[in-house]
């Protein structure tokens, strides 16, 4: 099920430009595709737009994006309130000296990394990803800012999967979500 | 050594904000960082303007981008125009119904992935990835396209390493780059 927020007549088209595919990645998971979202330029922008209005006047100085989605929807919202953009990134693709954060999988653990130097102590930044599932990804990128001395002011993402309780990781930092899902 | 193109001086302050880091990913290899233009404001906005002044009244359909840098240059370029966003990806990261095209790497083969119904014959198409090298990506992605008829636009990319001579294998396609090193 779908639930829409803020009482925005954006978030209902938005959400609906979302398309819904059973058993991926695997059997059971019911997974949520933005793709269909980036074919409708209206409810592409009307994300973006979101997401620029509530971060403009807020002296964002880094838009962080986690690889790969976040890539897709933390650039356009740093050109657009004149932030950096910092990708954060699978292990071996970034080329210069990194910091890296290991986290937990269902099996195994995974990484994340970023460049040495890419922010700088006090910095404010926003961290943005498509969706926050079990939280292990973004929970990583708070630790990594932390060890930097950013100043997190919130994790920004498209969807929240509710039942994962992927919010508890994030070290009490503020999440801002436009569309939730429950009961999966 | 790096060119600058265009008589655009703009394309002075890019070149200058990309970094060069020796050995990466392998031994040999003079790799080339756009992370660090990125980083600046200007750099990373009058990149993106060019691009799209350059496809604003070509009545461009869509923008391609290629996993994983070409998720951050395409999505800014593809809004700005009123165009469509459709990924490439590495296998098995697009949930729905896919076409594939292997290429061949130095070692063994890769490939990369489209949804089903994400273009639709005859649109027009610009492909986006942030660095041409050996072409076999783009060479790839062109593949892809011609099979769904697409009407392929040009190929834009940020930097040509153009002594690998990626250009011979887009099929005839048009590029367009802004920053060119030679003589590595």
């Amino acid at each position: 099920m779908s639930a829409t927020k803020h009482g925005d007549p954006r978030i209902q088209y938005i959400s609906d430009s979302i398309r819904a595919i059973p058993d991926f990645p695997h059997k059971g998971i019911m997974f949520r595709d933005v793709t269909t979202l980036l074919l409708d330029h209206k409810a592409f922008k009307d994300t973006i737009d979101i997401f620029v209005e509530r971060y403009r006047d807020q002296k964002i100085d880094v838009i962080v994006g986690i690889e790969a989605r976040g890539f897709i929807f933390g650039p356009p919202i740093a050109l657009a309130i004149g932030a950096k953009f910092v990708p954060m990134r699978k292990p071996r693709k970034l080329p210069g000296p990194v910091i890296r954060q290991e986290y937990s999988l269902e099996y195994g653990t995974d990484c994340i990394e970023m460049h040495v130097g890419a922010i700088e102590k006090d910095e404010r930044v926003v961290l943005i990803d498509d969706l926050i599932a079990t939280g292990g990804t973004l929970g990583a990128a708070i630790k990594l800012l932390d060890q930097v001395g950013a100043e997190i002011v919130e994790c920004g993402c498209l969807i929240e999967l509710v039942d994962l309780k992927g919010r508890e990781k994030l070290s009490g930092k503020p999440l801002y979500i436009l569309v939730e899902y429950e009961g999966e």
